[in-house]
């Protein structure tokens, strides 16, 4: 504890950041926080990370990284001071942390208020049922409710909006965690037995859409207002794991996109969020509807990176630290973004001479990890006009990064 | 000395790369290794930077530092055990170390004889005089060479070339320092006596050339001899600093543009280049001199950073680790660098709120520096078709950065 310590006071000397120019902290050091490492170098604002350790994904590669948990009031407390604003690259920091943050004069964006909706689910289907924003149909459970309140409540509810369900935990660890699709009582008791949620979480029961497609719509918005909305993207996912984005999402109508970027607006404006926000959508034959947002840069934004005028990442900067935001137009007519997901037989590096050498066009974004089974290990964008040969391309690095092929 | 010591060995512990990834360890924290780290990140390939201080413009970015000179041979040694390959962001390292390095099996890129070209405007000369490639008449004095030497030496150079003619010191300090027009024998002498040269220097003398304009051709060659080019640009320079770019030069017939990339690939392999070459040249009314070299990326190349398809940051490290290149094509019909330079106005975080809100497109680089007048404080690129509109966007940004304009 005490070399952690050091270490955190140690780095303290580092120069985040020249003269009058911020320092912006952000907690959580996973892929998020290293990608926006490159916007910060561009516009010369300090990024100071919290992060669990040194060898994560961003504390890798950051000058100014403090050691801590973002569970730890102290260390975030800590943390917190002489950061001119605090932003997050994860979801769950507690929020009696980030109360007590803005009580001690720590400016928090996006505003704890509007946090609050990012972490759990269900307080997130109120604020959007209240405000009158189109979603699934949805009902509650607590963690401690017996088997006859579920019983009744999952009958009701199946009533509605017809089986199968889908149970969601309210808080759940990742975004990949806490979904489940279930066909009847029996399937429905059996999941909620295997996997309990915790005191402070709660059981989202929502209606299972029948959409023709997932899409993603991004807007970055800034304290005194100024918002800007991304080109409307599609989402396809495995084992609800995002795989592969396409921006702008093909054969989408300007009807709907402007529909989908109206909805992702007025979601940010209803939530008061500051920074980027990420919502995703049902595509359906008659309508959208909300199925998630994050309050942060996100996967489904990574083509912006490479594929718009400001990435997702530089508007988040601004937007936290109430600059002018920056046009997210696309600057090629296609952009197709595929994650690399671990295998146990992922090769990254010695991937490049082959991945490199077969397509000189495309952009690739490692981020630093051990390939484990599972997890984003990178990934790679193309652009073009051709979206078949974009989607060829991209594939084919990610499987050949992932091991999945060998040629 | 100790707390440096102290400083570079708690550094050994960040994780710089993982698993099989390579480091590569730059020497010198100007912000040519500032604006590398971003292409660093996105391959995942460590980059640990031999630097005077912490505070410069690559050391306040990057996680992996070790603080040393680059003229200390002990800490070069030091710095580049457990580098895969060690990269210069700076021209002046002591040849004898360079060749030291390679006898203790550290890979050096480019090669310590390429190298030796670009530290001798002498060496340059005479290698691309025997190679047959064009540029401008030149001879040389030696640093103690006497009045009669002088004089007899001018004299005769000038009866070929004419005056005015030019000085320059072999060795310069910076690009910028060590060059002078002269009209006539006194100018020449009172100016060799009022900026001597030092011992392991010398003067070259250069024939005065009316040029058009005057264009960059930048190559990626790696070590197996793949090479690229970037399409060749205009520069324009005030007191010997670049302050602008324009990417492709306008106007410029695909005739001369293929010239003068074959000049630079001819350069290139001439000198047995790795990684970045920058070739200078003189676009005059019947063809085209070279002017000036860098074995590294460079100023005239910046625009490749939001501009082409692989920057020239990423296309160093890609050549210098041997990995295959990427595309080097423009993203735009054109691109606008425009240099922000230091003065005493020069106010860079206040100008965001008028700069980034009169152009949502523009594109800012900043390199973390004090301003100080004279200095390179950063670089903002504009693109697209209507290259008027781009000039005029990337001036006013960058004078109202440097605090030449208010509005």
């Amino acid at each position: 504890m005490s070399s952690r310590l050091r270490d955190g006071g140690q780095h303290s000397n580092v120069a985040a950041a020249v003269d009058d120019f911020p320092i912006v902290g952000i907690v959580g050091g996973s892929e998020i926080a290293r990608l926006m490492t490159p916007a910060a170098i561009a516009l010369g604002v300090g990024l100071r990370l919290l992060a669990s350790d040194r060898k994560g994904s961003a504390a890798q590669v950051l000058a100014d990284v403090r050691i801590g948990s973002h569970d730890d009031r102290a260390a975030l407390l800590d943390f917190a001071r002489g950061c001119s604003v605090v932003t997050f690259g994860r979801k769950h920091v507690p929020s009696a942390h980030l109360f007590e943050l803005r009580a001690a004069g720590v400016r928090v964006r996006p505003s704890v208020e509007a946090l609050l909706h990012n972490q759990s689910r269900i307080t997130m289907r109120l604020a959007l049922s209240a405000a009158r924003l189109p979603g699934p149909l949805w009902a509650q459970l607590p963690a401690d409710a017996d088997v006859e309140q579920v019983t009744a409540t999952l009958c009701n509810f199946a009533d509605q909006a017809g089986w199968p369900i889908v149970l969601r935990a309210a808080r759940g660890v990742d975004e990949a965690w806490g979904s489940w699709v279930v066909h009847d009582l029996v399937e429905a008791q059996r999941v909620m037995q295997a996997n309990p949620v915790s005191d402070e979480s709660a059981w989202l029961i929502e209606e299972r859409v029948e959409f023709v497609r997932e899409l993603s719509a991004q807007v970055a918005r800034s304290p005194h207002g100024q918002a800007v909305s991304y080109p409307v993207v599609q989402i396809a996912k495995q084992d609800r794991i995002q795989t592969e984005v396409i921006a702008p999402a093909p054969g989408l109508s300007d009807e709907t996109a402007i529909a989908a970027q109206r909805l992702a607006l007025q979601v940010a404006q209803v939530l008061g969020v500051t920074g980027i926000l990420t919502v995703e959508m049902f595509d359906t034959p008659d309508r959208l509807l909300i199925s998630d947002l994050a309050m942060r840069p996100h996967d489904s934004g990574h083509w912006s990176i490479d594929g718009a005028v400001t990435s997702q990442f530089e508007n988040h900067l601004r937007a936290v630290l109430d600059l002018p935001l920056g046009s997210p137009a696309a600057r090629a007519p296609y952009a197709v973004t595929v994650n690399i997901l671990g295998t146990q037989r992922a090769g990254l590096y010695s991937a490049y001479r082959h991945v490199l050498a077969r397509d000189p066009a495309l952009k690739v974004h490692l981020y630093g990890k051990h390939p484990k089974v599972g997890s984003k290990l990178g990934h790679v964008t193309a652009m073009g006009d051709d979206l078949d040969d974009l989607l060829v391309r991209a594939h084919h690095a990610a499987d050949y990064f992932a091991g999945v092929i060998d040629e």
